[in-house]
């Protein structure tokens, strides 16, 4: 989707602002409408600070009927196909809409004895989770008093909102909702930065087999051309890098055992900031190696 | 199976040699009869070298006669149930008699291939090997020519007569027929050994799951109390050790991220030398780790 | 110095283009003259290029004068204060003029050894040394044929060039002349940049007592504001980066011995190439520490 | 000096009981004399332990006694000669036999200070310290007051009496009073222990030139044939390993730079607890290194 250039909506009429921007806010196109008498906006910061403002002055009774305007995670209206496109996204990028029966009979009893409990469905910010840390969250919360439960499905609206808007309005700025996760590996055996090396990023959920997020080759830098994940929130879920490191000594003038000591290099490790910067290098030798959470 | 002390075979009668070491040698317990007479043995050194020099000195058609003597790998014989008690777990030690159809039918047409080329059983000592390095080895020694496979052949029963010989006589010596696979972990964030600390080995085959050889736990030196693997060959494998660092580190008064950044380590590697030692440690803090071939 | 920009060069007249540049090749302004009918140069390289072409095209006489034009390293045109203002500033880069009295003794009988076999003075690019590089060119090239050594000198007087030029006229280029010496402290132990730690450059000449170069404090990142040796050519040596980590850790909630394990690390390393990138990153937690030549 | 065997001890006079053992308290023989009739001691521990018993067993009048049979550190009797063979045995390891004037007359003033507040002399057991960690100790205890300074004393004298016990007699069991300090080279670039490392092993003072306290060859398991350090306490001080590196990459047949990137690497660290194992290894490539104190 094109992003439409904040100039464009600060000159813009009303209905073309909330025709753009109606939809941050899941069915509440209101909120969008009462941010346009705050025009214009210096900054995509200065917008989101108004819509956030709109949000934290509506009535009790006004955030209550916004929290429950959020559909059930991998819900009936999943299934039926009647998400907004917004959510509809949002539910597929942390792999809700392709559970298995079990997992979709689990997330069903979690969103009624939530929707029991609470009076509101479960709403989280799902491209900041993988599915086991959304499951973890439904627990959690779960555990939660109602006053506190209201206040973190809020910061929930706010964080979606703000992700919707990041993705959706171009300006000098951005907003800090998107984390990067990269890698660069070094061959300590020759001193210079390992070009050629295939690596995978994966995640790697507690059941089921992992899957395959980036495929890239490390450039004359040691680096890959782009960071693996960027441009997004790096979900909270385990992850594996996976590094061929037996065809590139296999290149070089050196003295390997065969088959060689080191092939497949797997560093496994967790996201626990979605927004944070994960830089993972591999200081590599034919013969060991290592790696630590870089900067 | 309890060992025969090598003093009692030195001082006992050539009957009881011939019942205690005669199948050394594949179902050539002539080879044994005739090293009787070159008693008494000052180490079990000195009486593999009588046993290699009796088969050294035998003639070609003798020396052919002891490779036919052998079974097939994963053959008829296997299936039968018709093996040698030695045979029999020499082939289950590699897996070769858990094998699906399809690669039962693989071996089975190596057998063909190579009895049709080389008129004898292809013959590896497969305790020295994992299932892959095996097919490895049959493509590769299909390349060769007659001569040099009759001596690659010799060699192998040669290795395997070793092998029977060092499981099967206790002496003050023992031939260097076994490796050793072990690791320690170093917590680098305390500056102390990591104990208690649950590790696993497992083999990695280039298909199929991976295979849980050997579980155990790190003591106050951050060592398993024993080695992984030792007294035996040390498989030409795949294999990946995992630490469960996670919990580790939750016992400790230490600020983590929540999932913490390193929860389980996978360290992958391969052996090409079965009768090496294999040291593998992990230098461990909870945001990095290093690993390399120790001694 | 300020830097005079190209564009002034192209648009100037001749002598303002000799008195710019007629000192780039020592005692030898002829060379700006003859270049100054090729303007205008697109670039800095274009411009070196130019006058590298002047001194290949010159004939072997004119070639022999421009490397007698030279004055002795460290010799009597340095004592009485006769050098031209570029000589005197490489020759105390380097710190020639703060010799001891041996050590002038030493040059000057190796630069009496040096114009008796070749008959010119030993031209060296001073500011890519330190002293006893220089002394191990010194060597080394005395051991050259005639033919060899003036080859060797004009590639000399090129890099000389090729350096005043880079820091007299600015350009939207660069000459490739320059490389750049970093660090950044990693704390694995918190698994964040280590902020806050004094670092110090010495080079560690092979007699009398090291000397510091730079001092620099980490910031949040873990790096020091800026390289600690960038904008020159980085002199072939010994250097010492010593990082004191003892009163950093000692900041921290964190169980550490009396005396820390750790207080003052030292790394010690050599440049070889003067227009490298050396980047020596340390690795640390308060009882190890890794570094390498990074990228 | 030739030990004694527990053993003749247990079966000998009274008198050869004291002539062997008297010394071990301070001008003191009636302790060994009470200890005697204890015998047999089944193990040099519990000859310590009835020693220990012995003393704690005094009155207050006999242990200030005991306290003020001790010389001042670096004092009168040291310059006159007129120590005790342990004492001046002891205070030379500490190297306080060669104090600059500056630093005898720094003794002087703290001995001074130190008995006009307490009334005893200063009493360390500086086998266990550097002379920098001595005079830490001076100015941490002259903090103190008096009933916890005694109890201090007496703890020292003990400490001194055991390390005496430990080396004057042979038996069995040793008592706890020795560290160790040991290192050794991987090379990790080649997957192998590192052979042929020069080592040295140095002090390092706060000020003053460092002293070398051994020279070491590594072996074929990239160790030194016996530790570094061992058989006795290891000071409390500051210490630095240096390999020679250069030379040991120049025999292998790699790429290096000209010159080496790592030609002496230095590795600096304090020990903090003397009767502790110190194991500081080098994983080494020409490229890079790590260390950390392993186990």
């Amino acid at each position: 989707m094109d992003k439409i250039a904040l100039d464009k909506l600060n000159a813009g009429s009303e209905d073309d602002f909330v025709r753009a921007l109606g939809d941050v806010f899941e069915h509440t196109p209101g909120l969008a409408r009462a941010v346009y008498a705050k025009r214009p906006f210096g900054s995509l910061g200065a917008l989101y600070e108004a819509m956030e403002s709109a949000v934290r002055g509506q009535s009790r009774d006004e955030q209550v009927r916004l929290l429950q305007a959020h559909p059930d995670l991998a819900g009936k209206a999943a299934r039926a196909g009647t998400l907004t496109a917004d959510s509809k996204a949002e539910q597929s990028s942390a792999g809700l809409d392709q559970l298995s029966e079990d997992e979709y009979t689990r997330f069903h009893k979690l969103n009624e004895e939530y929707r029991k409990k609470f009076g509101i469905p479960f709403i989280v910010c799902v491209r900041r989770h993988g599915r086991d840390s959304i499951l973890r969250e439904f627990d959690r919360r779960l555990g939660n008093d109602a006053a506190t439960e209201e206040k973190a499905a809020l910061t929930e609206v706010l964080r979606i909102a703000a992700l919707r808007l990041d993705q959706r309005v171009s300006a000098t700025d951005r907003l800090k909702v998107n984390g990067r996760l990269s890698t660069h590996v070094l061959d300590v055996h020759s001193g210079r930065p390992a070009q050629g090396i295939a690596v995978e990023l994966l995640t790697v959920p507690r059941s089921g087999p992992p899957v395959v997020l980036a495929r890239a080759l490390t450039n004359a830098d040691g680096r890959t051309e782009k960071p693996l994940l960027a441009d997004q929130p790096i979900p909270i879920a385990a992850y594996e890098l996976r590094f061929s490191v037996g065809p590139y000594f296999a290149t070089k003038d050196i003295k390997l055992a065969d088959p060689p000591f080191l092939d497949t290099i797997p560093l496994r490790f967790s996201v626990a900031e979605p927004e944070g910067h994960y830089h993972v290098p591999l200081l590599l030798t034919p013969w060991g190696y290592s790696t630590y959470r870089g900067s």
